[in-house]
């Protein structure tokens, strides 16, 4: 198959930057980032196909199914990245927000020769998670065409599974292929063809927003504080303890007190303290209200 | 040691999105991206900051010495991620630039239970790569306090290296450590304290500019093309093609005869076809030249 990158927008040479590497390294920064601001342009412009991704993917990991990103090299690393963050922001793991990568894991640090190429590796990837009509994929490609991401989308069409795409381009090959098409049209790459950079910019904020929202309609926010942050080190109780004092206006020994005696489940902290409940009047509560602060709090 | 995250910026309340639970998908959506357009102006006020890095960077790289990124969490994958992305992009591995994250590969996929609170940890794993006065380190952590970090700058200016750092709040931490602090301010995050969103985003584009900017310094561009681009898969050797075109102005059938000629080798391609050599004599100029294009024609 011969590619015909030069009419891939992220592919052509972007006008503003043709003398970069004469400038003064402050002028070199100073351009580098006026080109930055179409990423949130860009964003912006999607932000009606991020949501309908969005309620997309939480009809299914609401329904136990899985968020599946793929895709090589920067925007598989990307969405590893943003699966890998789901566990100690929201509390929750793998069982429902995956990263794949082409090449697999050391692909996150070396290159791969070819990996992106295969879109039977994809398919093989995919199997390998036990991949069901239950789960969405989220292909992601800067420049919309990434063999590895179309066999995946094709393989979820294959076995009624829906599918999320994230192209930096428009019009990309990816619109073909997925139920959810997301297009954040980044333009010229400020080094050209270098799609580590707006568009990596661009997949990092879009990925961000998916995540964050499929979670916040999924209760795992409560207001806009983090209410299933799992504790894992110190910054991480201090900052539980912290949304506990947001959330229930408690003093700053109550809270730590308070996260004893749930054993450092945050959720069940505040239900405790808001409705005046021990521990295990509050968890069955929260567990009659499908973990929902506000409903177990309106249904108390 | 007590944390008082309560005074961290990104720790704080976000007054703008209180209700984020109660909004529409879209309007969800919206609300995040308007909140990200923080990210460009916060890099934007960091530029003197971010130039006076790129230069001590190009410094310590142009003379032998190696940029290592140390981080945990997000802030660690990310300085894994940009270095990563150097070899294809710039044809330059880790004996230029090097991602070091808190508790080893295993935390590129999975949190590592308290690996970011250990100053030892970042001595042990500077150590482990030889981590000498000839290197720079980049220390990258949201809250700018990470003590994993901390130990990474102490241990950079025991040994006589020079020493960056990354941190996305005003007056942190790393500011007393590093010799070249940069404060990429993003204001409070959407979600109270998560910091894998705005700091993230911020994060990303900081290191793209300084990665790139060190390489644009070094001569791995030509104008705006990356001449020293690795083609190792179908796309690469595309893009390798579409850059001899554009700086040389030859028809793709003659770029790909000279990706032929010059065995992959870009920059060669193009010194033989502007200067009209054979690939040895082309090479021959271009190693008497540092390896720069401009040079090597401008001395021929």
């Amino acid at each position: 198959m011969k590619v015909d990158l030069s009419k891939i927008g992220t592919e052509q040479q972007n006008q503003n930057t043709l003398n970069i590497d004469k400038l003064s390294t402050l002028e070199m920064v100073q351009l580098i980032n006026r080109e930055d601001q179409a990423v949130i342009d860009a964003v912006e412009k999607a932000t009606p196909q991020i949501a309908a991704a969005v309620d997309a993917a939480y009809e299914a990991v609401s329904n136990g199914g899985r968020l599946v990103y793929i895709g090589a090299g920067t925007s598989g690393r990307l969405g590893v990245l943003d699966a890998s963050e789901c566990l100690p922001t929201f509390g929750v793991g793998e069982e429902a927000v995956v990263g794949l990568i082409a090449g697999g894991d050391t692909a996150l640090r070396h290159p791969v020769e070819a990996a992106e190429d295969s879109k039977e590796d994809a398919v093989r990837d995919l199997k390998n998670i036990n991949f069901n009509e239950n789960d969405v994929v989220c292909a992601i490609g800067a420049s919309g065409r990434t063999p590895y991401c179309i066999g995946g989308l094709e393989y979820a069409k294959e076995i009624g599974a829906k599918s999320i795409s994230l192209a930096c381009v428009e019009n990309s090959e990816f619109f073909n292929y997925a139920d959810y098409p997301i297009e954040a049209v980044v333009g010229q790459e400020v080094v050209t063809g270098s799609t580590r950079m707006k568009s990596g910019s661009a997949t990092k904020m879009v990925l961000n927003i998916l995540s964050t929202g499929i979670m916040i309609k999924w209760g795992k926010i409560y207001g806009n504080l983090m209410v299933d942050v799992k504790a894992t080190n110190e910054k991480l109780v201090e900052r539980a303890r912290q949304i506990i004092i947001k959330a229930t206006g408690c003093s700053y020994d109550r809270a730590a007190e308070l996260q004893k005696l749930s054993k450092d489940n945050v959720k069940l902290a505040i239900v405790m303290e808001k409705a005046n409940l021990d521990a295990e009047a509050a968890m069955t509560l929260l567990e009659n209200n499908q973990g929902r602060i506000s409903a177990a709090l309106e249904n108390k």
